[in-house]
């Protein structure tokens, strides 16, 4: 989860309970990501892993004209930057891939796991990070791409199911048509790839979890059920508009971030990508960028009508809990399915 | 499955294999519900059910100019029908909601079940389902229709997920944002109601089936995966389409049915509704009566561009089998499941 809600308390309390704690770090910087590692470390001893964005191609994140593109994103934005007291940017964020330092910082900072969304990695990170010993995982909406990820040499691969929070990872295709459920999704990934399959996407408690692990799956990624945990470092709006929507109150949007992410809709989605779309918003991450000072406002200002909502559609399932008693939860429903399961047999 | 896929020999099949068959008669007029009927109990003497379509609200049906709608869209089709060799219809159709003869023929079919999409019944339908003993299934597509459907005293809740193949059963609210996908849909609507809960969207086999009970599922609904079976009456060129296609080429459309439906992408799709699509394709069941010249003479010529080819996004799962191999395969399957899930544990 990048964007503030794996806190390191979060990460290891998550570790700490038998799990593997993830730091999103794709906006951090090395330097964040080398301390909030020591953080981590700090408060527990067991393996955390790291996520990053794969660098993305050039065609797809660098429009034509992007001062143009950004000027005109800012006029549209500035009544909301005037609306939540901030000012109007005034120079324009020039977007620098900094993935090669990202991955350098993270392959020195004890994570035992790298996962990365959003693409394939180039042949030489893949070497660098086997070569430390890294455990790493790709992350597919298709089949297809679970191929190419299993060709690119990834030791695991994450299923992306339609129903998950925040941004999609499809690097292939569509991103519409690519909107695979994940009860269609595992099996069929299952069955045209050898690695080890993570499902995610709509997994919120223990009957999601057994579902996957029947679908084929070896282990499940959580996104949203941890975002209600105590730990979770999102502001409390955030948290109450998760305990407060209802599984038909989120669509993917690219008001944010320029890239499409499913979060509940408010007025900020609504507005600036009115159904159809407007055409002038920018790609991410220029887009992310435009956006960014207004959400920080929002957040520390607790209106959660300016703040990116990403959630999964299990959120009538969320929780406020502690990482550990979520955990706890988790493994006593899965016995309660498995009985339940074995009753009906 | 409506539209010719459910044969009396399919759905006899279905139940003599110790499932329960149904009868597809949305498109049925009463005498044909009646002998199809008499067809599946001459073939089993197992129950079977029969599934119709709610009637609609005028307001969701009946555009303001319907006439001027149809001849600008049968403008649009003249193309297709020349290709065809098919004469453009002259007459334009006047739709008529035939639901109270379609159930009065339904109670004295001899089926055992009696399920429906697209809304809710009338109390006094309800009612005289009911005083015929028949067990009564409404579809649900969020919690609130699930809800909705328990006050109107159905016995049990299909929940179709968003990967479902076929029309949407949405009938409250937006349908692209009730598009949940059944990990998150299933368990968030048992929560919320007592009756018994029925999958479906996604399950092609015996671990779909699994995962759906381990949701809290009591059955699950499959649709896709029959359609492949050699009993099954649609045409040849549409079963080599769903045993092609992936899980990446379906999505939701309007222009065969004028109601979002969810197919395999093809020519008549992209070409009568692009992407944004035209405002001025006609509501169901309108557009169905328009294009359905059309479909009849592209199925007989085996032309699958100009087919709806419905399909659900599991498709890869699908195989040409008979009725009772299929479900001879599920049985073994879910078994093999649930040793592994045990093994695990």
């Amino acid at each position: 989860m990048a964007g503030g809600g794996d806190t390191p308390d979060l990460v290891a309390g998550v570790s700490n309970a038998s799990a593997l704690g993830f730091i999103g770090a794709a906006y951090l910087t090395p330097e964040q990501i080398a301390s909030t590692a020591a953080d981590v470390r700090a408060k527990s001893t067991r393996p955390f892993g790291i996520n990053l964005f794969a660098p993305q191609p050039k065609t797809r994140t660098t429009p034509e004209d992007p001062d143009a593109l950004a000027s005109a994103m800012l006029k549209c934005l500035a009544p909301y930057y005037d609306e939540l007291g901030v000012p109007v940017p005034t120079e324009l964020p020039s977007p620098t891939d900094i993935f090669d330092e990202q991955l350098s910082a993270t392959l020195e900072s004890g994570a035992s796991c790298l996962s990365f969304t959003f693409g394939l990695l180039s042949p030489a990170a893949v070497a660098a990070i086997k070569n430390k010993g890294l455990f790493l995982i790709g992350t597919a909406t298709t089949v297809e791409e679970a191929v190419q990820l299993e060709k690119s040499d990834v030791d695991a691969i994450v299923t992306q199911g339609s129903e998950a929070g925040g941004h999609r990872g499809t690097f292939l295709g569509d991103f519409a048509q690519a909107m695979v459920g994940t009860i269609s999704l595992v099996p069929q990934i299952v069955d045209a790839v050898r690695l080890p399959v993570i499902a995610s996407g709509g997994i919120m408690d223990g009957r999601g979890i057994v579902a996957a692990l029947a679908l084929g799956a070896q282990a499940v990624q959580m996104g949203t059920a941890f975002l209600t945990c105590h730990e979770a470092g999102i502001p409390d709006a955030y948290k109450e508009a998760i305990l407060n929507a209802h599984e038909d109150q989120t669509r993917l949007t690219r008001a944010f971030s320029g890239r499409p992410a499913r979060g509940i809709v408010n007025r900020f989605m609504t507005e600036i990508e009115p159904d159809p779309p407007h055409e002038t918003i920018p790609p991410f991450p220029l887009q992310n960028s435009l956006t960014r000072p207004l959400r920080t406002a929002a957040a520390r200002q607790g209106r959660s009508e300016f703040l990116s909502l990403w959630s999964g559609q299990g959120m009538r399932l969320a929780q406020r809990e502690s990482a550990k008693e979520l955990i706890e939860r988790l493994t006593r429903e899965m016995d309660e399915v498995m009985s339940e399961l074995n009753r009906l047999r």
